[in-house]
């Protein structure tokens, strides 16, 4: 999270860049393209910081042969892994288990029924052992049977209090500031920016706009069916315990397709399941741009590609290696991590 | 369709007001709140005109007790009988009659399967006997089988090229300037705009930033299934003959939810199928806005409700009657039907 001061800087900057984006004709152009301040502070000067400025100049710039209109300017963005940390276990996950906790004892059947009886013992590997099928019902049976409302307020109440179990820091605090910057400067360049993520789609929606600046209708993610229903004469959405979509590896493309309806020139993600995201990104015409997050830093965040099962980097690495995709080498390019610091 | 000129006043009119929403300090207060120029010309001064005013007034104007945050200042409006008309039957059913018209030398085996086979022999009525089962396969066979992109050059030649049966005009020029303006207001006043129809996605996506302003990514409506695949080593979306989504009556509640995430506070339709959205931006807390509008001028444009197929409005009027929302009578609050004029 960035700090308030941080925080009002960041608001202005927008506001200033949207402004010049705006009403070019009020603003030189001599200051509208070389910014006074670095808008990407926490990005070493490497190739990748380079990559990133060469494209957002091109698509932008008045008189770029390459010069895309505001209202195409989509750019979409994975969440875990790319925006926040996802290690040792996706946060939402976390949130699934703390869930099961606190529902155990409405639920005495939990005792000899797995995932849960593992997991009520404490023994999450025993858990997780039944694979997706378990994480499937952890997340079924703590994401349904309430309304869209009351599941907000789950959320918030625990987003704003649970601690990461390494850093001890809220869940919202391992955000990468780097990507935060990132997110900032597109926006400043007149992009709509857009998450695109297999994590829920309602989950997210609770801190996306405090924390990243995206308002709930540019999230994009899973999802489970809803019913509208009456209680007590007023209207709500029921949150159903069937998967309505899901939102990785192919879905990506998908759910840009039903959400935004535009091809996106530039996509950012860290794991095979952006893949599909990445090539449909670079699909379109013209000049287009992916990003793909390597997490190289076993000392100030994590290092894991390949071999994870949290957050796998294989085939995305390769395609992004052949195709002459950038990637971030998170040890290398960035220059700080979270706003706090560091794990 | 606006003429180009009433377009380039529009647009300005629309940068104009933005500005003001965005820099507030750099417009006089007073120039502000008392508009040199009407915001809603096409309607009549009446009680109609007045509800809307008052409403957008009491939500908008700074020091009001009932002021929304422009960021959940989301309105959600009805396309088909709302935005544009949809007598003597929906659009897009003459363009799927069109199509399958277009398409018939490629299926010889129409000729004797229903209900193309009275289709192709200019039976309509015959045609559609078959109810919505009948409309449901003459949708699917003329809105499958494609890539996106293909279908988007399909409805791209359309609807710029056929003609409306009654009036020979083309169908994006049979929009309600009543409406156009009443979308230009609100955006002008720091409102979002979406479309919420029962209507197909993707064809709405065709014409709705040209002819209402209204961007890709805020028009949801009913979809198919996609597949992304490759062809040629080129990614594609393939849209498939399998619903994805029906976005009306208690689909459109969860549409809404689905895309935008928040609940709006103003919501704009025209007919039974309209219902459950109205009572879900009436449901929230604070000041709510419903405006259903009756089609009741069959000399301008057509009369019909209870016991009309297309368009039926039947528990909607009873309700809205009974819940005290607004209700546009054409014939009394509308000064102008299309922009052209009339019927």
């Amino acid at each position: 999270m960035m700090a308030s001061s941080d925080k009002v800087l960041a608001a202005g900057r927008r506001v200033v860049l949207t402004a010049l984006a705006v009403f070019p004709l009020l603003a030189a152009p001599a200051l509208a393209q070389t910014p006074a301040t670095d808008p990407l502070p926490s990005w070493n000067d490497t190739a990748t910081k380079t990559a990133i400025i060469a494209f957002v100049e091109r698509v932008t710039k008045q008189g770029s042969p390459d010069l895309v209109p505001p209202a195409e300017r989509i750019a979409t963005f994975d969440n875990d892994g790319t925006l926040w940390a996802e290690q040792p276990i996706y946060f939402q996950l976390a949130f699934a288990l703390d869930r099961v906790k606190a529902l155990a004892a409405l639920h005495p059947e939990w005792k000899d029924k797995e995932p849960f009886a593992s997991l009520l013992k404490g023994d999450l590997k025993g858990a997780l052992a039944g694979g997706e099928r378990a994480i499937f019902e952890i997340i079924t049976v703590t994401h349904s049977g309430m309304t869209t409302d009351e599941f907000e307020k789950i959320v918030r109440d625990w987003i704003t209090t649970a601690k990461h179990p390494v850093t001890g820091r809220l869940y919202t605090e391992m955000v990468y500031q780097p990507m935060l910057e990132l997110l900032a400067y597109l926006r400043g360049n007149g992009f709509k920016t857009f998450i695109v993520s297999g994590g829920g789609i309602d989950f997210m929606r609770v801190f996306a706009e405090r924390v990243y600046g995206v308002p709930p209708e540019q999230v994009i993610g899973s999802s489970g069916k809803l019913a509208f229903e009456f209680r007590d004469s007023s209207p709500i959405l029921m949150k159903l315990p069937d998967l309505n979509f899901n939102d990785d590896k192919t879905g990506k493309p998908v759910g840009i397709q039903m959400h935004i309806g535009r091809q996106p020139i530039a996509a950012f993600g860290n794991s095979d399941g952006d893949l599909q995201m990445f090539e449909w990104a670079k699909g379109g015409g013209g000049v287009r741009f992916a990003l793909l997050v390597h997490h190289t830093d076993a000392e100030r965040e994590w290092a894991y590609d390949r071999s994870s099962s949290i957050g796998r980097l294989d085939k995305a690495l390769d395609t992004a290696q052949a195709m002459g995709w950038t990637v971030v080498d998170m040890k290398n390019d960035w220059k700080k991590i979270f706003p706090f610091g560091s794990k």
